[in-house]
Parts: structure tokens; sequence; C-alpha cells
């Protein structure tokens, strides 16, 4: 490498943009989340992927909250998002919104991430960070799809997952 | 789906446990990390990857550390790591032992993390939160990748960036 790096905001917006190379549509349901610092860090990731909305439901945290804010880097002022009640009632509206829903979870049936044809309208729908996606919610889902894991331990932290999985959602193989 | 999560340990392990699809070998040097929280993730990340090695170079925390504790769960335990003070020194090591060094960074001459073949031995360079990988380091990079934004943020955290750049580097494509 040159050595160089790239540190003007200007260049960093124009190159190191993504590009048309994303077709697809996103959003999240943060499913009774805990943290408000994982939700941040899914709006910061959230601006990242460019998506179009923010599902939160049961008692998960939504702006504004100090602690959404520290993560999200102030992203979450730019990600329409709501909070519904019911996590049953969020996912019959996002379908009929016309999203498919996706779950990330350790489900029967579900397929490595890699393996998924993601739909071009998806909304990833991620859990409550130790009970996981609850049944009600999983059956409205079109597939549940995880991260392989090749250590010891048995789960990744929610929103690094939802970034793994979200960036294959959106991005086409160069291949 | 059938709305019915896996919950038992042994199952977990055994059936959503990555396979020997990646042949690859992992490790990641942090350079100059301020955040311990990010060193914890990128343990936990590290469990998670399989990855062989961790490298602090400079003023980088590393265990013991209660923060770093907290964010990965416990997972630095079980991954080697070592402490190296100059950063070129630990970059020189690195390719003396055989590792192929790659940075995550906007930097000139950076492609996406998708259109890079990665080696079959990477090691990840992440930099300094505000600073990034220095330039020193970067040349001793055999190339540098970033994870294109879709949105008006110009960076991810670190932590999830390297996730996200890591599955990529060791999971093969199925199709």
């Amino acid at each position: 490498m040159e050595g160089r790096q790239v540190r003007k905001k200007a260049a960093i917006r124009k190159v190191f943009r993504g590009g048309p190379a994303s077709q697809a549509e996103i959003s999240f349901l943060l499913q009774d989340f805990e943290d408000a610092y994982n939700v941040g860090s899914i709006f910061r990731l959230a601006d990242a992927v460019g998506a179009k909305l923010i599902v939160g439901t049961g008692r998960t945290p939504l702006p504004p909250d100090p602690m959404i804010g520290v993560t999200s880097l102030g992203h979450h002022r730019r990600i329409p998002f709501r909070h519904v009640a019911g996590h049953e009632e969020a996912g019959n509206a996002l379908r009929e919104e016309g999203w498919t829903l996706v779950a990330v979870e350790v489900a029967e049936g579900a397929i490595p991430f890699l393996e998924y044809e993601f739909p071009q309208r998806v909304c990833l729908v991620l859990g409550n960070e130790g009970a996981g996606v609850y049944g009600a919610l999983l059956r409205q889902c079109a597939a549940a799809v995880y991260v392989p894991m090749f250590g010891k331990g048995r789960s990744m932290n929610v929103a690094m997952c939802a970034g793994i999985v979200a960036y294959r959602a959106i991005l086409k193989e160069s291949s």
C-alpha cells in the first residue's frame, strides 16, 4: 500500500460510498431490546446501509435516549423509526407494507446467512439480547438465517450480527 | 418459519457451528485502540471466527481489563494475544510469522471488501478509532479494504467493521 489515508470528508463521501450496487431495500425490527447501546449501534449501521426504517417493539429503547446518541453518533436523526407495542402487530404491519421478514436467529430450519438469497425488500428481525426472536414473530418470517460460529462461544453481539447479515443482504457479489 | 428457536447449548454448538468451509487463518492487529469496549468486542468476534491471535500495539487496552471482560463475554480467555509497543515492529513480526497484513481503512488504493480475494493467512489491521491506521503500518499491508457506506455517515464502528470484513475473509461463497 502507498500508506496514505484519505481523511477529507468530501473525498471519503465521494470515493468510498457504496454505488448503485445495492438495489435492495432494508429495514430492521428490534424486538424487545434491552440495551440502548445496541439500539444506537443499529441506528449507526442503519445509516451505513441506507436503511429505510427501524421499528422497535415492546420495551426497545428508542430516541431520544442519551445512550443511543452515544453509539449512533447522531445517525439516529436520519433514520425513520417508530415504536409498536406488540411484536406480532409490528410484523403484520411490516408485511402489509411489502417487507419480507427475515429473522437473524438460531431456529429450526435456519440457514447460514451466506446461503440465503435475500429478497429485494427485506426487514431483518432481531430479537431480545437474551431471549432471541419470539416464536410468534418467527412464524411471520420467510426465513431465519444465522452467522456460523467457529469458536467456543454460542452467540455474537446482536448489533455486530446485524451488520454482518445486513451487508450480505444489500450487496451483490462482484464475482 | 416453524417458529421454534434452538436453545440447547449442545444443539447450538453442533448444528450452527461453522463447518470446514473456513480454510482461512485469521488474526487481528489493533493499533493504538482507545476504547476497551471495542477491544472486548473484537475478542468476542475473534472467538466467533476462530482467530489464532490478537496483537495490540501502543496504548491498546488488553486483558486483564474489566471493560474488556464485559464486552468479550469472557472469550478473551480463549484467544492468544500479545502486546507490542511499536506498530511497525508488530507488523514486521507478523509478516515474519507468515501473516499477510490487510488494512481495514479508507486509504488511497483501498478496494471494497467484497472485491478483494483474501489470502489464506490474513491479519486484519485495525486502526485507532479516530486516527485510523498509521502510514508506516499501511505501507506494510498487502492491501487495504473498506466497507462501502450508503448513508450520510463516514465511518462505522471499528469492531462492527472488523466483523463484516472478517466473515468475508474466512467464509467461501456457496454460490
